[in-house]
């Protein structure tokens, strides 16, 4: 098979395997899909692991929506999600903050990645440092989560700022959003590595599945 | 006046400011301490937040401790912290996980840091991925815990391993450890930003502070 | 003319030249092709030394197979032979594995140039580290090997936990495999090496050509 | 001869050659300060340019203080004037602010560079991002300088935070304060390149000097 | 919303926010068009704060003009103007100079901020250090400015050798013209930061219109 | 106007300005070649300073080809002549060598280039280190040349080798002709100023136009 | 414990574990002797699996020495070997070239690791490529052997060379030998990455124990 | 023996080989010193090729004198010249211009070399080109030279500059004199390779051997 399913993550890390798209051709991402789909054929749709499916542009989702129609898609995103509904969340909020307009693709990447991990969230859009009213209006919606992701290019500085002002982690996800110096999201990765306030951890480049997979784990309620 | 501390951080955050003492003169530590010796005389043990002065050599840890002689010391952390009894312990485990032998002053100085803001702590030394036997004999310890700080330089390829193993927050502190190619923890950096297992937030090369601050936050109970 | 081909090679070396197709314009590629042609035309089979074309994508395969019809081409690997048939094998087994389906084209260009050098190949898929039971459940094939070429993007963790569990020499295979941080495979090769596990030889990202090639050479016979 | 000072340059730009002092040997500083000596032998005060030594050390200093006496030194910013009063002030405020008690050397550099040219300064420590009331309640200051100097190390925001509150020029500098990944001021350049507010131009890392003399010139009134 | 457009920029700082397009859809730009419209509605033209679009390719510019359909739209500098009359000039001349004809467009963003945040402009073209009597040739006009901006690809000289010849302050453009070791601008970049003229100061690569913003504000009548 | 042609360098330098086509537009070149040939409308041929343009794509050409319908204009190399006969030869003889066979544009604009400045050239392709049989049989030409263009991508080690034999300058073009770890020419660039052989001068990667222009000086016959 | 040192390696792989001496401090290394020497107390010196102590400085070494003084050191190679007799030698011969003679320490420490893990070994010093026929002297030498450990710093270009000359695998180790833009190493590592000569396996930047380790394993006898 | 000197240099290349001190032990440099005047001993002087030994510090300096006590040894630029007296000046001038005092050492180790391989040179120092009219006044100087070395670090401006103004051929010699983001020559390198003008031909960083070397070979008359 040119695929190894990990369907033992969920059993021991109490969240599924999720499925990378680029750089798989839509040929293997159909093949993977209906590996998955006759697994779970017949169980009833509590019992199965929810999949999600990353990084996808429209002609490897409609690969994967061709074996598993009932799948949801979200594009600006580019994730998938099988089966389709989201869990019933438990335990506490994560709020996914961005900087600009732009940084939205990976913002909303990482809610939904959350959501479907099992999380209450809610976004909060375009408070870069540039206005800081705008951030320190949103102070009680931040004090309000129990794991914060913020998402953003250019200088990368808004992590830092969220970080200072409240008690719960900080998820950094640095994005690309930006030109010449930036260099593709390098800069503002260096920034946030760097934070003068603790509390900020850091994943990849325009990593929202990764930044919301690791808030939902920190906002889980702890067995 | 040199420094402006911050002292609202505990009130705003939960957790005292720390100070960092590395590019600090000795005369400007002495001067600090006063003031933050000043600020607190005369109150009772309880309500003084902790402070921690960090990356501390011996020549600067000295200065610290002519001002506030009854701080503990740990040189190879280099952490001083003041008053020297850490509080009683809340929360979940913070374990802290280090490659090698040599990874060790980074992984004290997290440990440090997680017991002196309230957490119970548990050390586990050399435990690289080149003898993998050695983390997998130990995965109840991880398991254990409500938070990981993995430590390690060269490859930096045991926080991949440990979050792909167990459900909790890693926490990845990529070390100067190494040489050539390593580019001074360069290397680590970069695997731990690309681990293939999610669950993974990344602080700035051998910031055992940072690790352990925002291990502590995670392992937090929640308000 | 445009190309002197290093005939002497497989006399000097017992490998003979490959035709790096990249950069090559398909009219050089079809004249490249033709002096081959004209230089084995009458000999038997035996006696021609096969030629490999490599990173040679559909329009390139085009012009060679004009005037090689008889040349295999593989798409997914983007590597033609000629004569098609392989050798017959000696030496020791050369094992690929790759950490994951994305990384399969590597794989594959690896696998087929060490078996049209002459040796017998298995391949190894999706063993990545982030569900490390995968990569040990095929330890007995990883022992019964002369020769272990590791390929991995992201973290490119893979071929130091290998080289940590077998005797035979790893030849490792960072990819361009992943995003943001990985820079292109930068990330991957740096962990390769920097592996904490020594016996990890390392070739160029995205290079399965060399390491197949160098693992031939490993697996083979000794004078 | 070893040096030919330019000085035309007084003429020219209005701002006199400031002599670099690392890399220069202290018999070569000698030198250079006896033809300085010289050329102004028997002229009063008035009409001496000023000239700055930077980045002098204890014994470069001493080297140059034999030559010249009555120059003064300032030890924290490596500076020496020659003549030691500064001129009398004219234009608008400059106003240095810098992020940490470790940023003083670099803030001071500027702060009098800009003196010496011929500005009015005030100094504004320690008010790093990690707590913003600080920074916060300085902004009447900031509004009354007609060009801000914002010096920074680590994550390198406080520049941009800065430019988004007023309506003068901030000339921001980046130090080496850090470790680890601020790879010796490069993180807080790249921030500081990338910053989303507009009016921020950079000089080189650890150039308190550069930043000074830009302020200087934009805050000087115009002929 | 999916822009919370910083409308108190303009009281706070003085020059209005602009919109950075790059990145954003045209769905999203007709949005916020959309938003600016409604909020100025009725307003004379007086008091309406002038906008920018920045970056915006020819269709991202057309859903703007969709809903402001009298913008001003400047293909080659990428830039919209809304309303598209600049305000009345007031404060000190800005020059904008450029070494080579490939700079233009980056010349001319700079250029055009400058004049729509109030300032009166002049554009010298290709007069890049090869052939220095070209600069040499125009230094009345240099010396005419209040704030200068030089805009320069491949070795990225021309800054350092302007500032050599004036005492109005200059602000440096790198450009990414170039091929090979300019790396995308970074040379240019490098050679200003490292500028052995003091009185430059820096932006990002290719930011035509960060670097009119500062010269704007240097050359700004202080109040 | 868009450009100031430096009109003067021939006479100031001996060569003509070449015009750089990337980064211009069509109708940018149309407008520079009008200036041209307008100013030397009537002349003789032989008072002509000959132009090139390099680096012109099919389009950029035509562009010129429009205007100077005379105009030599080679694919390959992507260069110009105008006008379109190469001067008579004098100097010593500039030999150019090529390591791949896809290195020959590069190695091809720089023998154009020498030649159109008034050098013999001679062309020496394929003859890289993994054979090293072939420079050594061609060791005779390379003795004969005054000045040596060497060209090479990948590990770029020819020049160094070509140095070692000879007691001409060597000129190095690195190539960005690789993939992976040669990161567009840089590998090749850093061997070639690493040369272990003195005599090695290297110019911009992919540079074949400064290449050929240095040779061709070496090789001339001094006044 | 500080350490847990792999015993079972030797059994696992055929070859003990190395201890890495940079970063420990002398008591440490003083706790692992001691732990080694309490292991193996009573056996037979044949069955006690060889355990090298790398990178180790005369003050560490001294460490070792005091608890083990029967060790052997070699302060060139800072490598420390106990029980001091190398193993009966078996297998094929590793040939150790280097291209200079600041290269020797590395060369020494390839040269003895392969030794100490039972391969006979040869050494071959000072024959770069700026004087050919030095190698071409040696070739030989080199086909005499089972596995060849080039080691090379400044541009790297001997292990290509020699790849391109015979049939047994070549193992190259980039040395930090050099300046300015060897970038310690650098340089000479991306050459080999990109030998256009197939055969060539890299390690880490001065890994002269990674490289004899890789071909010891090359030229053992296949089980 | 421990170094193979390419005593066939000077037939092959007409030049002798230097013996790089840096990197090599005292001890090293005696047996090596020991083995060259072994080999001339009774030899005229006239037909001892002359060998240098460059970047010589003091002790590796005293090393070599003890041995031949009758070399040159120039501190500053840390060479040692045996036999002392340069050979009878033929061919044309070498200058060698440098921006600033601090790049003296390399350019007089660049004159040296020259001088010793048989030029007359001219040292034109302290000429950058934030005072233009320095270069400029030396024109007359730089026109009568048939080779040009320009030494500079920070911005590395000059050698464009100077190319732009001669006909011959100019070698570009980057120092390491600056901070920040010069990084260590890095800068002063890529606006070398990206010289606007063409005629620059770059060597290594502080590379003043080399330098002089290309431009004394550059000079030569031709056989
Ligand atoms: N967008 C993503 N970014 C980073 N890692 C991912 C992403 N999507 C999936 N992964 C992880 O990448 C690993 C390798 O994926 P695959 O190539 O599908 O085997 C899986 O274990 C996933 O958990
Ligand atoms: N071309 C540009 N380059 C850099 N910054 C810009 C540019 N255009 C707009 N900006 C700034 O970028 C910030 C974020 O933009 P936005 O993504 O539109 O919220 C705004 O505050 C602008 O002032
Ligand atoms: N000089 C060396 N270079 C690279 N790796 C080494 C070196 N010496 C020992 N090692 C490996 O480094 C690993 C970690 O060593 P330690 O820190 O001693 O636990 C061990 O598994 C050794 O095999
Ligand atoms: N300062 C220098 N910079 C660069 N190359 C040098 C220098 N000095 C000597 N070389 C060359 O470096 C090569 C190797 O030197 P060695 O290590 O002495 O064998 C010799 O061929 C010299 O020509
Ligand atoms: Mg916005
Ligand atoms: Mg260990
Ligand atoms: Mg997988
Ligand atoms: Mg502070
Ligand atoms: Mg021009
Ligand atoms: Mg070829
Ligand atoms: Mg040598
Ligand atoms: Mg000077």
């Amino acid at each position: 098979g040119i695929a190894v399913l990990d369907h033992d993550r969920a059993r021991r890390r109490g969240y599924p395997e999720a499925v990378f798209c680029e750089g798989k051709s839509p040929a293997q991402l159909r093949a993977i899909a209906t590996a998955l789909r006759d697994r779970h054929r017949g169980e009833p749709d509590a019992v199965v692991p929810r999949t999600l499916f990353t990084r996808a542009d429209e002609e490897r989702a409609a690969a994967v929506l061709e074996v598993l129609p009932e799948a949801l898609y979200e594009p600006e995103a580019r994730l998938l999600a099988w089966p389709p509904a989201p869990p019933e969340p438990s335990g506490g909020l994560v709020v996914v903050a961005c900087a600009g307009t732009s940084d939205l693709p990976v913002a909303r990447e990482a809610e939904l990645t959350a959501r479907y991990l099992g999380r209450r969230t809610e976004l909060v859009v375009d408070v870069g440092i540039a206005g800081l009213h705008r951030i320190l209006g949103r102070v009680d919606t931040l004090r309000s989560a129990a794991a914060i992701v913020v998402v953003a290019g250019m200088d990368g500085a808004l992590p830092g700022v969220v970080a200072g002002l409240v008690s719960a982690p900080v998820v950094a996800v640095p994005t690309s959003v930006g030109y010449g110096a930036s260099f593709d999201g390098l800069a503002a990765l260096l920034t946030m590595l760097n934070s003068c306030a603790p509390g900020v951890g850091v994943v990849n480049i325009d990593n929202g599945y990764g930044g919301g997979h690791l808030a939902a784990q920190i906002a889980a309620d702890r067995a």
